[in-house]
């Protein structure tokens, strides 16, 4: 591992290339633009609101794309798997584009982190990733006798973070990640 | 006033047209899109990195632009103003897109906030406004006998907070603003 405390590795880029399957598939680089990871099934400046949204837009509205991409822990993915008792917990069937290890509580990070990668990719943390069913289907068909009772409970915040990309590059593994938390400006004493 | 606890009001909305000027100008409404306020010196889904960014992003890079909206709130103008015994201190002069009422601490709002107006716009918070000394101008020229040193440190956190656009609509006076602050999801406990 090459990173020190406080940094992040890079350890698999993936994209879900399909709309209505949340599978993703590792590549060698992970391509960005403003709009996220080009031929990502959430790639979008823009996008319609769903359900996370409900009492904030009428759903469908279009509103800007902050969950562009989706980063796990591999740190985070083992207690999952270890709570489930399962052989294997892959970013793939979480629809992860980036799968990080060297931070114990990547899912705790503060919406307006900045997570700066080695190839200048500039990444803003949107907040976890609120768990779905999606994944629960994805690891049942794989692992038919699982007892996955409780998975989407357990996931919250084990599941990662979204992100939106402030700065565009590719992404490859093995890059290191440094996390720059957002200033916190008291108001002078007077 | 018509807002209640944990609500705010618009009480003016302000455009900056020129691209070498801090000043703003009230306007009737706030015409909106995913770029910000449209007609404003800072409109643009994205920017080249400045100051603020530095140790980011080498200067002059194309990053997505998350200071589109200035809000300052009557509370903290008005502590600003005893502070530097002025007469009066002008949104304008702090170059504000919109003046709200009815929060004492706007600019303590954490990153992430959602800032949801009755039109329909929704805006969120990027952070405080990190105070320069084009504000100082600005007041110096009004107030040539006026004691503003010190004032860009008196600033710090009462400059109130700069914002994106989530949802586009025209923002007036008298619209009431609801505020949505983010969730933090702590993980089970096992």
């Amino acid at each position: 591992m090459r990173c020190r405390d406080g940094e992040l590795e890079v350890v698999r880029v993936l994209i879900a290339p399909l709309p209505n399957s949340i599978i993703s598939e590792e590549v060698s680089e992970l391509p960005l633009d403003f709009g996220g990871v080009m031929g990502d099934r959430h790639h979008g400046t823009t996008r319609p609101s769903d359900t996370r949204q409900a009492g904030f837009y009428p759903r469908g509205t279009q509103i800007r794309n902050r969950r562009q991409v989706s980063i796990v822990a591999e740190e985070e993915l083992e207690l999952l798997r270890q709570a489930f008792d399962l052989p294997d917990l892959r970013p793939e069937e979480l629809g992860a584009n980036v799968l990080v290890r060297g931070l114990k509580d990547l899912s705790a990070m503060p919406i307006g982190a900045r997570l700066l990668f080695e190839s200048g990719a500039g990444l803003v943390c949107e907040g976890v990733n609120r768990p779905c069913q999606l994944p629960v289907h994805a690891l049942r068909a794989r692992h038919p006798g699982a007892g996955l009772r409780g998975f989407v409970k357990h996931a919250f915040a084990r599941r990662g973070i979204v992100a939106s990309v402030e700065r565009p590059a590719g992404i490859r593994a093995g890059e290191l990640v440094r996390v720059h938390l957002p200033d916190v400006l008291a108001p002078p004493r007077s």
